[in-house]
């Protein structure tokens, strides 16, 4: 078998989604296609935007910002360092090797810094999950950092697809109608975006291995089973059976929803938080700094 | 645990979907209310109408047959004998047995007698699979038989919810827009309804085998793995993680359809066949019509 493109018999890749064999060097010009060819049909940014890759240390982030910053775009990266002692110290600092090899900045605030405790230590005086606080202050601080830029996550392929899931399996109008890997800027709100909708994370990982990129393999150590993962789990033993039913079904989706009307939603009216001005439905002050008032007021 | 409904100590059934312990009786009445909620909640048919089931011999089509029967409706059992060796034959001795014993008629017909030939004989000389040769004869006769009548077929929740999963992950948005558990009468075409939509086999199974009921184990030999089955066999195992995933999909289908509107679907155009007067969209004959002008022009 030979590589699709050149014809190089130095085949690396077999892509069975696109029943696609490729040597190394196309590859990783196919993985860049696919970022740019979302970029362009979903209008995700365009040249002159100034686009902040959030960055968590894992092969997605890191793969992305490494892709937009060869691809031309002005891009940086930012990471929050929350505090997790044995992960966040391991990925700050995988990040911060990379920055320096590539040349490419990185951002990095310190949720002590920013917000005065580390997660463990908020989950902790809280009695609440880590996952779900964690969740509110990552898209809190990234926003902040963000606003007047583009923010872009490294969601992928899949999981894209097992949030579609997710919600088409629970029937989530609202959801549905909104979901998209553009959330177009609001007042207090940066542009989201999902560069990576049509790459999968065995490609990021070959990406990053193909280009020397180190990255952090393990996976958060406070986060458990999430609900999410069981879709995408399923959706992956799918995938197994039918090669390609995961991207048809996310292309499908896209375009069926040209069709599909989906109910006007009531979207509740935002106004801004009282302390730091964040948009919040939640009363006068935001999740964030509510937070911030229960911590101060709890027992260490 | 004691039987949720009549406080017994002799619970038989455990349903993990509803986190429902029951006694066999109050099990038996539980199903027959399922049955009945889905005939109100979707108006199958009402008082005064004559119902046909379709019955294969299995636990499903036959369960229903007794349960409708059970419940006071005119119903009737319809059998169409394929001619397939040790199997055919065997679900219409187990028909008869179960037509004799619970005094509900059912009426045979072969193959052979009405059409010419049986299945294997005519996938063998068309050199076609079975099962879809098979599907359209079906349905052929069937709707001539139930012709002004209703004709009820042995669909359960996992099927509906399998062939639903199957138009999601395909969108398939003029099957969405059409899915229900009632397809109305149409010129030609006898109204045809699923009232097995909120019970599973399992349900079935333990019903059949508390009344008494007979039925066929054996899959058709001539099946074999249908794509079908590949996205119900993905949706039970989903099920068994978190068990009411398939209820909710399905209900919350039927009742976010009322909220999405799907494109007008440009139906083809029916015309009766020449021959036999069935609506047809394949020109001047119809499918079965179609087969049987083959075969009679084919070499034995």
């Amino acid at each position: 078998m030979r590589c699709r493109f050149c014809g190089s018999k130095d085949v690396e890749v077999h892509l069975r989604m696109y029943n696609l064999r490729l040597c190394r060097a196309d590859f990783v010009s196919f993985v860049k296609k696919r970022v740019s060819y979302a970029i362009e049909k979903f209008r995700l940014f365009r040249e002159g935007e100034e686009v902040v890759v959030a960055v968590s240390g894992g092969k997605d982030s890191l793969g992305l910002l490494h892709i937009l910053h060869d691809l031309g775009w002005n891009v940086s990266g930012y990471f929050l360092d929350l505090g997790i002692e044995g992960a966040s110290d391991v990925a700050k600092r995988v990040i911060e090797g990379f920055s320096k090899r590539f040349a490419i900045p990185v951002h990095i605030e310190s949720l002590v810094d920013v917000f005065g405790w580390p997660i463990p230590e908020v989950a902790r005086r809280l009695r609440r999950p880590a996952c779900s606080l964690c969740g509110t202050l990552k898209r809190y601080y990234m926003n902040r950092f963000a606003l007047g830029k583009v923010l872009a996550t490294g969601h992928t392929m899949f999981d894209e697809a097992g949030t579609l899931l997710a919600n088409v399996l629970q029937w989530k109008v609202s959801y549905l109608s909104r979901q998209s890997p553009k959330l177009s800027e609001e007042e207090g709100f940066a542009r989201k975006v999902k560069p990576l909708v049509f790459v999968t994370e065995r490609e990021t990982a070959m990406y990053c291995f193909f280009q020397g990129i180190d990255y952090v393999e393990s996976p958060c150590p406070l986060s458990k089973g999430a609900t999410s993962r069981v879709f995408k789990r399923h959706l992956l033993a799918l995938e197994e059976d039918m090669p390609g039913t995961i991207i048809r079904f996310l292309k499908g989706f896209y375009s069926a929803r040209k069709q599909i009307t989906f109910p006007e939603e009531e979207r509740q009216g935002l106004s801004p938080c009282r302390n730091c001005g964040y948009p919040t439905s939640a009363g006068d002050l935001c999740a964030v700094c509510r937070m911030k008032a229960k911590l101060e007021s709890s027992p260490a």
